[in-house]
Formats: C-alpha cells, sequence, structure tokens
C-alpha cells in the first residue's frame, strides 16, 4: 500500500498552527497537525487572555486553544497529540519524525513557538545525549530501574516524569519554584516512585562519559549532589523552537525562522507561522493571521498558482 | 481652552480599526474610533462568519463586529458614528474632518477597508460634485424641497435614503436587485416621500451645468427619464475606500495603501490596517492583526521608542 501524504502537516498546535489547519483543512488541503501537547506552550499557559479580537469574555489561554482545535478538527483537519523529533524538507515530498511514525506532506507549515531556550545548566550542553534529554517519550527506555530527574514545575514537566516513571526506578521532579503547577489530584502525583523536591535548583550536570549525577541547590543556597543517570529539562525561555530542524531551514542570528510577507521560508513548500518566525510582535492575533497566510500560501504552492485570490476560503 | 489631542485616531469601524482601538487603549492611548457606519462594510455585510479563529460557533458578520466594538469601548477607545470626509496627515498634529467637528490626534491609523468602487455610470465623474454625491448628510441640504435618488440596495443606501427624506421634496430609492436588505419594518421605508423602484438600473446621469435627470434602465431593458437634482451612489466595489484621503498618502498603483510590515505608511505617525492596505490576502483575521501592529507602531511613534517589546500589551 502506498504511504499517506498529507497535503499539509502543521508541526506545533498553537494559534499559528491551529490557525493555519483551520484554513487549509477549509480550503480541502488534507491536513494533520502534529502537537507536542495541548497543555504545553505559550498561550496554554496564559491563565487569562482578553485582548484577543472578537473575544466576548476573557478566557484561559488553555479555554481559547480548545475552540482553536476544535474549530480546526471541525473544519476536516486531523489532530494528534505526538512530539517531532525531527525533519527531512528537502525534496517534493517532506518527512517529519515522530518517535513512532513517519508522516508524510506536500508542505509543511512550522508553528512551535518560542518557549525553548538554549542550555543554561552547567554541564547541560556537554552531556545533552549523555543523559541530558529534553524529551521523555524519546529517552525514558534508557533509564529502565535507574534514577533520574526531572527539571520543571509546569503540567508538562509533570506528564513527562509520570512517562519516566513508568521505567525508572526512581523519578525527581525538581521545582525551582514552591508551587507545581498542577491540581492537587493529578495522577502522576500518586506514583509511587515519584519524589517531588519543590524549591530547588539543578545547578550542575556532572559526570564522566555519561551522567552521574546532578548538583542541586536549594533557596538558601544549600548544595548537596544527587546521583542519577538521567536528566530531562522542562524549563521554558523565550528562544523560537527550532532544535528538531537539526539547521535544514534558514534562521537568523537570533535563530528564528526567517520568512517572508507570505510565511514561505528558505525552503520550497515550508511555510511558519507564530512566535517561531522573526517576528516583531508576539501576539495571539498575529500567530493566528501567519497561520491563516502560511495555509494559502500551501495551498497556491500545492496547486501551482501564480495569482493570488481575493475570496480564498470564504 | 485647548483642542483635545487624540493619541490615536482610528478612521474605520471594521475589524482592522476595531482592533487597533482595542491594543491601542489597552496600551493607555487616548484613542477614538471614527466608523461610518456599524452596519456598513465587508464584515458587517457578511451573512455568516465561521473561520475567524477563535469562533466557538458562525456568527453573523454584524455580530462578531459588536463584539470587536464592545471589546475597544471595554478597553477604555471612544467610538462614535462620523463619517470622515477630509483629513490633513503631515505635521505633527494631524487633523481628520468630519461634517461638523474636527479631530486632531498624534497618530492616525486608516482602516476604512475595500468596498469603495470607481466611478461606473454614465456621467457620474463628470457630475460628482455637481448633483452627484457619496455622502447624503454632506449634500443633503442641497436638495431641500427637490427630487433625489439613492442608488443601491443596503441597510446604508435606506438609511442614506432616511436623511435625503428628511430635506428633498421627493426621494427616489432605486434598487438594482429585486430585494433591498432591511427588515420589512424599517423606519425609513414608512417615510411618505420615499419611492421604491426595484429591479431598476441608473445607466446615465444627464444635465448641462449640473444634474438634471437620470436614464433608468429596468430588468427586460426598457428605459425611461426621471427629473430630479441630486443623485447618491451606495454601489460597493471592492476598491480600497482611499478617496477622502485626497491623494495625501502613497498608494500602489491598485490604489490600496503602501505599508511596511509594522503598516506605516509614507507619512510618519499615519499607519493602516485591512483592506484598505496592499493584502495579498482579505480575511477578518489579518485585518485584525494588521491593527494590533499598527496600534503598537503608533504607541512607539507616540513615544519615541526605537525598539520592540516583546511582551506589549501582555
Amino acid at each position: 500500500m502506498p504511504e499517506k501524504v498529507y497535503d499539509v502537516i502543521v508541526i506545533g498546535g498553537g494559534p499559528g498552527g491551529l490557525s493555519a489547519a483551520q484554513y487549509a483543512a477549509r480550503s480541502n488541503l488534507d491536513t494533520i497537525v502534529l502537537d507536542k501537547s495541548p497543555t504545553a506552550g505559550a498561550l496554554a499557559f496564559s491563565s487569562k487572555v482578553e485582548n484577543y479580537p472578537g473575544l466576548p469574555e476573557a478566557l484561559s489561554g488553555k479555554e481559547l486553544l480548545q475552540i482553536f482545535r476544535e474549530q480546526a478538527i471541525g473544519f476536516g483537519a486531523e489532530y494528534l497529540e505526538k512530539q517531532v523529533v525531527g525533519v527531512r524538507l528537502e525534496g517534493e515530498i517532506k518527512e517529519v519524525y515522530t518517535l513512532d511514525e513517519t508522516f508524510r506532506g506536500k508542505t509543511v507549515v512550522i508553528a512551535t513557538g518560542s518557549m525553548g531556550r538554549k542550555p543554561t545548566i552547567k554541564g547541560e550542553a556537554e552531556f545533552l545525549g549523555r543523559g541530558v534529554s529534553y524529551c521523555a517519550i524519546c529517552d525514558a527506555a534508557f533509564h529502565r530501574g535507574k534514577v533520574v530527574c526531572v527539571v520543571g514545575d509546569t503540567e508538562e514537566a509533570v506528564k513527562e516524569a509520570g512517562v519516566l516513571a513508568r521505567f525508572a526506578e526512581t523519578v525527581y521532579l525538581i521545582s525551582p519554584s514552591s508551587k507545581i503547577k498542577v491540581e492537587n489530584d493529578h495522577p502522576t502525583l500518586k506514583m509511587a516512585n515519584l519524589k517531588i523536591m519543590m524549591g530547588q535548583s539543578v545547578i550542575a550536570i556532572e559526570g564522566d562519559e555519561v551522567v552521574e549525577g546532578v548538583r542541586i541547590a536549594d533557596s538558601d543556597r544549600s548544595e548537596r549532589n544527587l546521583a542519577l543517570s538521567g536528566v530531562f529539562v522542562y524549563l521554558h525561555g523565550s528562544q523560537p523552537v527550532v532544535d528538531f530542524l537539526g539547521g535544514s531551514i534558514e534562521l537568523s542570528e537570533a535563530e528564528c525562522i526567517v520568512s517572508d510577507r507570505m510565511m514561505a521560508t528558505s525552503i520550497p513548500g515550508v511555510f511558519a507561522a507564530g512566535d517561531v518566525t522573526c517576528t516583531e510582535v508576539r501576539q495571539i492575533v498575529i500567530a493566528a493571521s501567519n497561520g491563516c497566510v502560511a495555509a494559502l500560501s500551501a495551498e497556491q504552492f500545492i496547486h501551482h498558482r501564480k495569482r493570488h485570490k481575493y475570496d480564498w476560503a470564504k
């Protein structure tokens, strides 16, 4: 059986990606959204949104995202909760890799936002791939029966800790803040081999060939060592999330994706939307607008149209 | 008493203008929206909108506009139903003229949409200002006790006919279609001196120095003359609405407003948003995004900031 080729693969389920999916699907393009998590990302982390034009009342970021998601699905887009770990974007058929599946598409819209960060913990860059990881689902199996830690305090961090706890002997959830941002009855918190350390920071990752332990400081700066084999970092910064691209696409010096007014990137058939682009302003409505334009561009790329139609998708 | 100077004067009450007003007002700028009519414009004329990202269910264009308007007002913007008839945009304080008032502002956002048209009726261009008019409120008084006609079938056309009927002896509402787009109980329709002619087209405007009559054709192409002194045209096209600018601002060959990525026009302190700009795609979400960017640019212009702040208006 020949493998399925989508018209549009959207990477990222925030306002840019879901808007792209909505307009693409409504334009009869076979569209799939690959979203790392519906509860991660700048909008999902917003407790209250009131300045999105057209909102009759303030909503939480998660509520607004759900409306975006339901619209995209309602217009016919597929939505999968899958983390993209790599891509091959050159050529006519582009490939997008998750851990367990490869997706093929005629066009790709990159909308992964800007909550990325560069390594900031001492040893983090050095041990990346040798005990340091940003993907529990990818690397949990390497730590079967061992001790690992997750660094972070978000719902995403807790969820990833839950994945790890099914493999590791002990998972330490090391939260830099004094509060974990999930409901108290979150099922992961009840797992017997999950140990939560509040108000603690990992200040160094240590080892020889591979990670052997971390150095932890608490709020009064007293330090101690913890022996373990894996460090999963879920701290968020404000860097465009482009690590999975592996240098395949043109980035600016600030490591954002360079795009033109029609959201085209340096690779034909690959478009970008939202905070992952080199935007002057990070706002939901701008990401949504980018997504709309990216979808139109994808449609034109597929149909080799030169002229834009003003009444598109009306 | 010194005259009030607004931070931002927004011309146009569609999604571009109201989004600009929302973000400007929320950023503590003293903001006013001058809207010709809340029931005119491309969005107001849309019977159903379902593809605006973030809409949980389909709305009429008027309903969505009302949400945009209430948001802008809720964040502190003033909203006036006033038609702008001219501008003076050069210099530090810009002036915006309506028929009975002058508004002064540090910045102006032009968001008048693209339902304008070039003269298409024979004699229309020739008699403009000599009996042909696009502004009943401006010119009704010239036709006191005389006979005039309004050409069009929209709510706007009916409303303008109502204005004229308070001055003229008789107002003919000449509708090219066989239906007037208002409720049957619209009060203007009950005015004794309003006469409705359905399915009729004005094919020529005639006269010597000034308008003396029109030539009318009905659907079976039979023609006749009607003696009158004024022709008020409310037909809609898809040209950017820029007539009130009087050539003060750079337009492209297509007569749309040239703007950069930050929605700046050729005049410092003057920004544009939505379908009046040279946009490749006419979509509500793009107009709203433009309005957001225009408001940010107005704020930076007023405060002479060079650098953009990412967290603006959060």
